[in-house]
């Protein structure tokens, strides 16, 4: 939790004080998917899924309990982020409202993005599949991502094209 | 419901138990909506919007009442859904978080989509105007589409165009 | 309020009597804006973001208490909107649910939109840092906008592109 209020000021211009960071959805999106994604790991049946669900209702944010986040995640604004079951997210990861780390329903078992650390995903920006986001890679705002993307590419657009490797 | 509760275990991988599913917040949009809607085409005053935006504060999904939704309609996720009042949808359509049925502002009337048995609309897709999409279409995640879609077609980007037909 | 009202049943075709009028979430998000916007602009601390953030879990519409928004300004359904704090909005202005005025996270101070009188924002338009939307501007849904936009403009697509001027 420390952490995770230091990035907020890190990355937050309009973070002014403490009294106000607390108040941010995302931080207690992720308090909530700790636990939730605690009790999946340890397979209690139901509970997760219930704080997924209730976390959604308070926040606006939909993680999957199995989805697997590391360290520092920050989440800005946040409404309408959706975070599939088999995703997996490295450290030092940015997400903005309106993300999508879905699947294309294609897919069996793994079927969910995996993004690599320092990745910053843009607003409404939707990955679909089993596909990896390259470390440090940047995905524009309402860019539509259903292929793998290489490590410090950007990518912009829909269907999305890649800016610069 | 029954039917909706199958539909959810046919398409959903996630979908572990019915004490998960009994969750889902697109089950619940559709249980008020059935009510809405029966209530709008009675033509009782106000209550049935007053359902529907109880609904959208619990399930954050936006149906007008006077919205015409088939069989088997199956929401993913949900967040952000908005379907206008003079909507058409066949059976057996799934529908993911994001999507807009709109109109385009300059109709009168029915000013909103049709949509065919059989159709899949990506998640945050925008279809907007009094034009029919066609059977067993596919709407790629963000597309824009302000034009019919011919049965059967696959459609991505934005502005859209069509893939295959 | 009263203003507010009007341009409702203007501006809606679905807008059928007065009691369904206040239930509309953009009136409330707008109610609670104006009071938010007040305390941010005497400098009272914490409470001007903690009415922004009831304000976001009752209308699922986030406005940052710094954000300057005009006249008969009307919100469609509005899930998912997020308005930045240093964003600046003219008269008559009307946007559309899941529309980002955001920054690009790259400025300081004044990194969000300035909106022109009469500018419409179509659903899922995305607009990025301290560039100016022109007076009478139309926005496409689903458009990501980056670069300033000319009085009069239509712009669409993902990037976004001038239709005419």
């Amino acid at each position: 939790m420390f952490n995770s209020l230091k990035v907020i000021f890190e990355k937050d211009p309009a973070a002014a004080n403490i009294f106000e960071v607390l108040m941010y959805q995302g931080l207690w999106a992720m308090f909530f998917h700790r636990i939730a994604h605690f009790l999946y790991v340890i397979k209690i049946p139901i509970l997760p899924r219930l704080i997924s669900q209730i976390s959604r209702l308070l926040t606006l944010i939909e993680i999957h309990p199995g989805a697997s986040i590391g360290r520092r995640f920050f989440i800005d604004h946040g409404c309408g982020i959706v975070i599939g079951e088999t995703t997996v997210i490295g450290d030092d990861v940015t997400i903005y409202q309106g993300v999508t780390l879905g699947g294309t329903g294609k897919e069996k078992g793994k079927r969910h993005p995996t993004v690599g650390n320092n990745v910053i995903l843009g607003a409404n920006a939707i990955i679909l599949g089993n596909i990896t986001i390259g470390v440090n890679a940047r995905i524009g705002a309402g860019s539509v991502v259903t292929k793998p993307v290489p490590d410090n590419a950007t990518v912009i657009g829909n269907p999305a094209q890649i800016l610069t490797k």
